[in-house]
């Protein structure tokens, strides 16, 4: 499963310089840190802050705005009882083991997958095979835990069925981890021993709430269920009309057993989620689906994995949909909605793909679901999931309160209903049965038509039936026609009630951070023949600052431009920042190359005589030079992308005086 | 404490209408209702979540990108020891009282709170007075609580008591409010009899962190420590220079012990709060401290509080801090800016004022705090804070983890020091004192330069010294001149080392945004004479929806203009709502009026020959009609508050053909 990764200009990409840099110019860094950290948890920077800002407000207008979604802002606590309805208490886990000796607690996929990706390497090794620089690195590392591993040679056989476990390493329950643990003689390298069978371990965080104690709470797993238990809320406020979303972006708690993988796998995370309520009759269609059906889409679906592959397919979203790949419209509406939102913030459309997923490992509630996946140094991440949770939630929140949470839709045309039908007699019918009452009504009550039929047969020959009752007398109870009707009977109904099947796209807003930083950075050699210098060349709307002003010196005359373009900036809705300090400008611009800021403003005694500034574009680092007013009209229109760099070059003079010194 | 609200237009405000109607039109709802609901736990809904997010977009732009704060997003976890250094695991608890037979928890200040109001109230009746209809509601609701409490006539003296207690109550500590229970002799009314003693309850909610249960952690009870703990690296991303400020918004959360009063007092809420980082040297100036001086805030300070009043002193800022009211500019500037935030949100500005708080009342890290309190029908309600913290948290955080949180900085000039300085010979000294080495060493570095000085003079003598170290041999200790030096030396400092001081503006969204939602609400009463309309007077820059877009009917040929219109108005960055129901159009500016859109858009017949459209203000029901363009470009203005509704009126012509129908 190990990847070579590659940065956006193609050339191998080594984790642990981004990672440093990334840390150094304080995109993220590890939360307490000053107090040894805690794993799985991470604090965002300034520039962090801002990328996340700008993901999050682009998530808002390509979706909420654009579809008129209903955002909604619930609570992260959520007492037991609404988890334990929604089935998160029980089944929200993965599989823990433990090592007999010293008492390391492992994650049972990632073991499994560990022990084996180890062996695989160890068999190409002993066959003299090239090993890819990343695995290699990867080696290095478990060096530790794989130490005593020699490079053994496995049979042919045993090769492919390793690679076929790993190709559905997520399809196995705990027994069956602990069975392969077992089959294939696994062991914890740091003491040589199997560890423990498998056990469950639920991801929630648990919590009390008020001051006795007796209220236990967890932190949500999702940011779904408050929007679940507002549906008739919501409903209402839509004025009744179906389809429609509701959408929530907040944070959500998981508590890994070890989390690993930096921003990847994290205990606290924001997620942005939308709910889209859907009438289950007709397919699931979607109105705007014939605006996405050509987009093409890169599916891995379910059948390809449990044959041990990884082969993508290209096909456009409408045929995939045709086809029966994708289950439905609006499921697919969505996997092209989703698409078309990473492509915009500016993912890499060479790392993404569409993984379906296989039945046991979808979430309890699921009944179709896909993920977006992206390609990074860690292999593919599941950034979005996009699951079909049909009437799950709805329906177990609805029986557990008996609120109903239903549509009541006025029919075109009211519906003849002809049916049999029963009218107990209420007020002898309990008298008569005493403390039975209940059971016999609800056994009455819960006859199929065909028993009604019968039993309206035998109350008009012999003015009684029998019908069985468990646990009442001898299992039969004998009914008189004097305590209930059964007739035959037509009734025109105006109104139809249904549960709405929920089509649920769920982003995980720091996975897609992260990707996006991997997928955005390239290094560039420097004239001087000095080491490489990081880029981050992020589309100028997500970027973290749109623009760096750059004086060329300390000297106090440039003081008042400074302010005044400033000033002009954020007028028109731009965030800049200043430079000033006493490095040389190539330096600046390279701190900020970093930082992945698009565009720098040079300010120079030229500026003070005519009042023209240069503008340097990051990736090219080519500058152009003209009037405050212009460049600021040009950074507002690249920023929106209304404009290319190609086109600014092409209406505004070329400035190459200092180019050395700038690059 | 008791006050009678009013509306906008100074109408009696009746909360349980004003509740009601933010209910019904989702502005929030009680979390997990269908399951009965959770005390102090609320959601957003859409118009509420929208009103949110503006307010929270204002305040990014009044104060990060106003005075380029550096934003960071830290972890709500927050593990045990943090917490136990910054204080909070020790003191960041209410006192609470359990009544010795139902067992009902009762928070102490509260219940002091309440029972010496119901005198009060008992009294006023007894004597004739005229009870204000607000109290007389809030009676009749705690009436269970207070039966059996007659209208009892108390003595002028106990009367002055007891305001004087109600005034400073928040300056009492657990033992205080014990002894006033108890000389008072209150008593729950539920049961006739006086609570226990107050106790100590720790209001941060506790969890544990990873699969094996032993790191304990809380949700952070607000975001300022994950701010203080990432200061050297904040300091280091601004490039050294100082002053800054770091600013942070999320979510905290306290674990209230009954919280009542809705919206004002809940276990989970939104802050957004500044840590701005300030040299505790040279009085705390601030460098734009001359552009608000002039502002005028009304200040109710320590003194005035503990002589029992509550009277309201108006004075300019600068003049506050001349005086020495309010403690230095720095302080006083984020109070200036403070107030001009709330204003330009729409708070309305005879309903602010900014209380001192007392010595005991004070947060346990605090130096001197005000805050920003709006009045409403809950009585003054705390909304900022603004504290400071002095050096407290980076000191703590320091000595702890031995990470230096300091400034460094360069000297202008360099600083001659001479004192008397100690050499320990480490290869002699350690071995020779054995197992109390580091003992000796620690009280031999703890000298003072008068000890130092005769130390040195008893080397030179004797060739030896004796020094008291408690716990070592009898508490006299001989040390050798062979075991350290001790010299006077004059050595040069370039740079100069401190713990800045912070200020904190601390906000809580959730209260600021419910005084907002009381603020702007008024009544007015339809032409038909049927009830009262509520109104909701949100600035267009606030309001969750600025335009609603209302088609005549449902006739199909507007609908090419709607998508038009939304089109345009999303093109210029402004959201927009359609309401195609059936309902009357008035009625459906009606259910907009209650969601405070501020503007109103019908098309009708005369659209579809001419493309011109009405344009409606919320406020004074008044119309305008051009064509679409021009009202685009009016709204634009109006929401930018570039222009107002008069200069609209003036320039674009005004339309009366629906006005009845319409208001």
């Amino acid at each position: 499963m190990t990847t070579t990764a590659t940065t956006l200009k193609g050339q191998p990409l080594d984790r642990n310089v981004l990672d440093s840099m990334l840390r150094r110019r304080m995109f993220y860094t590890p939360s307490f840190e000053i107090y040894g950290g805690v794993s799985g948890l991470y604090d965002y920077g300034p520039p962090g802050c801002a990328l996340q800002a700008n993901i999050v407000d682009i998530w808002r207008k390509h979706f909420i705005l654009e579809e008129d979604m209903l955002e909604v802002d619930c609570s992260v606590l959520t007492p037991h009882e609404v988890l334990k309805t929604s089935g998160h208490v029980d089944k929200f886990a993965d599989w823990m083991c433990k090592d007999p000796k010293n008492g390391e607690i492992l994650r049972a996929d990632h073991f499994v997958e560990d022990v084996l990706e180890t062996r695989l390497r160890g068999d190409k090794e002993a066959r003299g095979e090239k090993i890819e620089e990343k695995e290699e690195a990867d080696a290095k590392k478990k060096k530790k835990k794989t130490k005593g591993q020699a490079a053994v040679k496995l049979d042919d056989d045993v090769v492919k069925e390793y690679e076929s476990i790993l190709a559905q390493i997520d399809n196995y329950n705990g027994e069956q981890l602990g069975d392969l643990i077992k089959k294939y003689d696994m062991r914890n390298a740091a003491t040589g021993l199997q560890p423990s069978p498998p056990v469950s371990f639920n991801l929630m965080f648990q919590t009390s709430i008020g001051p006795s104690s007796n209220l236990a709470g967890y932190l949500r797993p999702e940011t779904a269920q408050g929007q679940f238990l507002n549906f008739a809320k919501l409903l209402e406020f839509n004025t009744g009309s179906m389809p429609f979303a509701s959408a929530s972006v907040g944070k959500s708690y998981r508590n890994e057993i070890s989390p690993r993988a930096g921003l990847l796998r994290v205990r606290e995370f924001l997620m942005a989620e939308i709910e889209h309520f859907v009438d289950p009759e007709g397919n699931k269609k979607h109105h705007r689906f014939h605006e996405v059906e050509d987009i093409e889409l890169a599916l891995l679906d379910r059948h390809t994995q449990l044959s041990g592959l990884t082969t993508v397919k290209h096909v456009p979203i409408g045929k995939a949909v045709s086809e029966g790949i994708v289950d439905n419209e609006t499921l697919g509406y969505f996997l092209a909605r989703i698409h078309l939102f990473l492509k915009r913030i500016g993912v890499d459309q060479t790392k993404i793909r569409f993984r379906q997923h296989m039945a046991n490992e979808m979430a309890h509630y699921a009944a179709d679901c896909w993920d977006a996946e992206l390609l990074t140094s860690y292999g593919w991440v599941e950034c979005v999931g996009c699951a079909d949770r049909s009437a799950y939630d709805l329906s177990v929140h609805s029986q557990k309160t008996g609120v109903p949470l239903i549509v009541r839709e006025r029919l075109d045309e009211p519906k003849i209903i002809q049916e049999w039908e029963v009218d107990i007699e209420k007020k002898k019918f309990g008298p008569f049965f005493k403390k039975d009452g209940k059971t016999v009504e609800a056994a009455v009550l819960a006859t199929t038509q065909e028993q009604r039929e019968k039993f309206a047969k035998d109350l008009e020959a012999n003015g009684k039936m029998v019908i069985d009752v468990p646990g009442v007398a001898d299992g039969k109870v004998e009914v008189g026609q004097d305590l209930l009707k059964i007739e035959y009977r037509t009734r025109t109904e105006n109104v139809r009630e249904y549960t709405p099947n929920v089509i649920e796209p769920s982003f995980g807003i720091g996975r897609i951070l992260y990707s996006l930083m991997e997928h955005n950075y390239w290094t560039r050699s420097s004239d001087g023949g000095d080491e490489a210098r990081a880029v981050l060349s992020f589309p100028p709307s997500v970027a973290p600052t749109k623009v760096l002003i750059v004086p060329l010196s300390s000297n106090k005359d440039f003081a008042p431009f400074i302010r005044k373009l400033s000033q002009k900036l954020r007028t028109v809705g731009i965030s800049s920042r200043i430079d000033d300090s006493s490095a040389t400008i190539g330096k600046r611009y390279s701190r900020n190359d970093e930082l992945g800021t698009p565009f720098g403003i040079t300010i120079d005694f030229q500026t003070i005589k005519d009042g023209s500034v240069t503008l340097r574009e990051r990736d090219s680092t080519r500058q152009v030079r003209a009037g405050e007013d212009e460049i600021v009209a040009a950074i507002k229109s690249l920023v929106d992308h209304s404009k290319s760099w190609a086109d600014i070059e092409s209406e505004l003079p070329i400035f190459e005086g200092q180019e050395l010194e700038i690059r």
